[in-house]
């Protein structure tokens, strides 16, 4: 049934997995977050759930995974729009908080996006064309192309927002609503 | 600065992104839950946020996706108990109920392991040592091993459990405990 012989395949596995965590290190090490589950609990206290939208729209239906963000936007024919950022990161909070809060941009979000933040890179390399910053806001047109051409206004940091280009942000994913619709 | 003339590679990523996709559809095909968030919802009925949880012990700490359990994983030298299942499938839902209940295991999950739940397949072809069907669990060592060698007791879908098998569960999650240590 499941014989020890296939030990190489696993080991391949656990080399591919070695270079993924290369990457992964990159970006965690920015924060300071990841002590938190190991630390001892008090006991009894009850735990509040995790939610899937950390905070950037309890309302939206938010994706877990770029896989099944990628499979939903392919399906629904909805542009994508990945938000990385970190918990303890004092830009991501701000453009959390803007980006919550603004009405336009929750119902954009809601009703024309596949909707996706995460806390972690992924292993695809297009989805940080300039680097594994945060905040950082992707999107993927369902023809699964990276909009590498939808940026913010930083030069050196292209795909960054601050709560002050919300109005940006809001034209951006105007623009991310014109599909490519690139012929098969 | 973004010049257009990286297209070959959005095209990779395209082509790369369509393999995935019939992977995904695999698993995909069998749920009937996924038209859900595009019915066109009540308006002003508040939505409750979804949970990382999803149901199988919301006051453990679940991570979001693979990449982060792998990394928390191997920095915590806790093993990983990776959940498939689907929020439309009688017998995950089933199990998900008999893992919530059971004290001993949400204790054991919650001191020991690094949990995650997943309604999507992975990229990681190690996740589905015999196919990719729902509920199934699987245990990856610190050392980023899948550990196929912990199975339930059915021959055919060796890593599915069944609400009347907690305790097997229960001893193969002390059995994930004794890591490989393998010398790298």
């Amino acid at each position: 049934m499941h014989s020890s012989g296939d030990k190489a395949d696993k080991q391949k596995s656990a080399n591919m997995n070695k270079g993924l965590m290369s990457v992964l290190l990159v970006l965690v090490a920015i924060s300071s977050s990841w002590g938190k589950p190991d630390k001892p609990q008090m006991k009894k206290e009850k735990r509040v759930p995790q939610t899937l939208s950390r905070g950037w729209g309890d309302e939206l239906i938010w994706t877990q995974t770029y896989e099944e963000a990628l499979f939903r936007s392919q399906t629904t024919q909805k542009p994508l729009m990945v938000i990385f950022h970190l918990e303890e990161c004092p830009h991501s909070l701000a453009l959390k908080n803007a980006f919550a809060n603004n009405k336009e941009i929750q119902k954009l979000a809601d009703e024309d996006f596949i909707i996706l933040n995460l806390v972690f890179e992924t292993t695809d390399k297009h989805l940080y064309p300039d680097g594994q910053y945060v905040p950082r806001i992707i999107f993927v047109d369902p023809s699964l192309t990276v909009r590498a051409d939808i940026t913010g206004r930083y030069a050196n940091r292209m795909y960054a927002y601050e709560p002050s280009d919300m109005n940006l942000l809001l034209s951006n994913m105007q623009k991310a609503k014109k599909l490519l619709k690139t012929e098969l």
